[in-house]
């Protein structure tokens, strides 16, 4: 089975997603496409990194993903075609792929990119707007079909990567910051499971408020707390038990979050 | 041919649909995913229960619907898997079936139910927030792939039902309330036709106004009028000729419609 | 590979597309079927009739399209199923194909166009509110599966076709209107490439602001500045780079767009 998987900011509302199949039907006509989502803040290359580095890890090998969150078409920036451990990655070259190609390079899995530079492959003429229909879809197709990486151009050795905020450690703990809040409010946080000791008693201080302690689960929590937890992706969160801690807190993705660890059980 | 439709309040934002369908394409390359909806109002299960009661019908046989609204997640709420009629039921036992297992009573059809709590058949390991990626679709999907029900767990003699509001008679007619408001806004009451004598003419009082009759099509109303109609579900609902009866009457789920009924043609 | 695409406005909020999708698959279990779109603002038949002519080109020869965006549903109107050029299009006759017909009938391809009229081709009941879920998913399933386009009906000579609003010629250029503002805030004009003179200098004045010349590539504008391009689809498009011109102009579908040209390179 030949299964294509697409990411964009594009939303539905004007075909745009659906013309990218099309092309890629018209190539492969057995592909199995399916939606990552359409729906990344617009220009929001970040929320997409982290969305394709959360969802990539549970597709099969094979898989082509096509991401297409693109605040430079039509200026100098390259598209580029990788294989990041089993799968494949195609889109522009603006850091989309960064936590992809971290978890790649930490698990010394193979990789490659290359440029996605032979006309051979793109749709003509090649518009200066729609770079997911005329080149990252058929290419992505192309992949499908069995063509080679080295037939789409010449290796990359650069590709661009986000800095990804990352935790740093403090005198009682760390300091991050929020990175993604879902469409349910929950808050997640760029600090890890392997940032917090075992079993250790933590504080939270986000927004003016504080936490203490970590659930194992929301259903140690009552509801409309405010609670802190162990998210499915093994980031540290912090959540209103069905509710939004988004709203309680007025929180937005970038504001700082504090964390005070006490491995001897004592509130620090 | 496989096919599994999916049924969530995760919104298309985050990749958590996308995930579930990477699970259950890793497992089952063959299956033809479909989304129901992922724009149920968060932790509405009620909501939930009345879409897929009103979609499942139109699946063939054998359809594996995995459908995960979940306010319970983390809790000791179980999960269950179900065959209902010749169609599968996968999710958590908090009455997300309800319609369609009182329609395969009411039609007495087979229906089966058991326990999730094979950890054979789960990703390892299970996370405490988001069961519908490490329990219902790999659940999901084992069963397209033919493990038997059994396999899953201990029968359940005693699911999770909901209270679906129905209506009262009343010594002119009935008291029911809005059950379902759709997109383009009208008023699923939970009044159906067959509480309605045919050919009878009724009034209706809702919301503070009244609505005198019932169309057989939107082709007898006039633009903007306020309409009732028996809905392609079997429900009376109050609609707007191409606008919305929600906005018109401020309408809300809940509200109470009374309806008289006169049989013998008199307004009543 | 059998191929089906459904455009409606019917949002996925309440499962209808979903429904439709069902009917399909039983009765073309190996149906592969693609959402174009499910967002078309209500009733907007002019939105998805371009949203359909930008779409179609890029499918298959044979894909099936299935268009429900249907004011008229329960009033006589009739529906229709037409072979345009190599693909076929399903829907109620109100002008949702007029952008793939002219498009056709300029390319002088063969189009035969149906009554949608032959019961046995319908779920039974019809309904008076959901013809999208009983006779034109039902139709376009029958068609996939190989029923001749005149089983369904009597042949149609004049289906009802929507004024498409053209640009009008002036001494010094052309005054259009905004026809389609997309997700991103561009305003798509009625202006197409071919009415602007090859390599001709050009302003535009549009919601009280003048826009000079037009870049070959977003590349070439400054982030924030308004600037004019030829969009994907060929239409002369106003944008702000990385950003909204919808919101920055305040602009709406209908507003016009004066421009004047100047092939010999002054401003005119």
């Amino acid at each position: 089975m030949k299964i294509a998987a697409l990411l964009t900011d594009f939303t539905d509302a004007d075909g745009y997603p659906a013309i990218m199949k099309g092309v890629m039907l018209g190539l492969v006509p057995e592909v199995q496409i399916i939606d990552l989502s359409h729906s990344v803040p617009h220009q929001d290359v970040l929320h997409a990194a982290l969305l394709l580095g959360r969802s990539a890890p549970f597709y099969p090998a094979g898989t082509v993903f096509v991401c297409v969150v693109d605040p430079g078409v039509g200026t100098h920036r390259r598209g580029i075609i990788a294989r990041l451990g089993n799968q494949y990655f195609v889109g522009p070259d603006n850091g989309l792929m960064t936590v992809v190609y971290r978890k790649t390079l930490a698990k010394k899995e193979p990789f490659r990119v290359f440029n996605l530079e032979n006309p051979a492959f793109m749709l003509k003429p090649v518009s200066s707007t729609f770079h997911g229909r005329d080149i990252f879809a058929p290419a992505g197709a192309h992949l499908l079909n069995g063509t080679p990486l080295e037939d789409f151009g010449a290796e990359v050795t650069n590709p661009v990567l986000l800095d990804l905020p990352e935790p740093v450690k403090t005198e009682t703990g760390w300091v991050g910051e929020i990175l993604h809040i879902d469409a349910f409010g929950n808050l997640g946080s760029s600090i890890r499971a392997e940032h917090l000791a075992n079993n250790a008693k933590i504080t939270i201080i986000l927004c003016g408020q504080t936490v203490s302690g970590l659930l194992n689960t929301f259903g140690e929590g009552r509801q409309g707390d405010l609670t802190a937890i162990i998210d499915s992706d093994g980031y540290l969160a912090v959540c209103v038990v069905n509710g939004s801690a988004r709203k309680k807190l007025n929180a937005n993705v970038g504001d700082s979050v504090l964390v005070s660890v006490s491995s001897d059980g004592s509130a620090s």
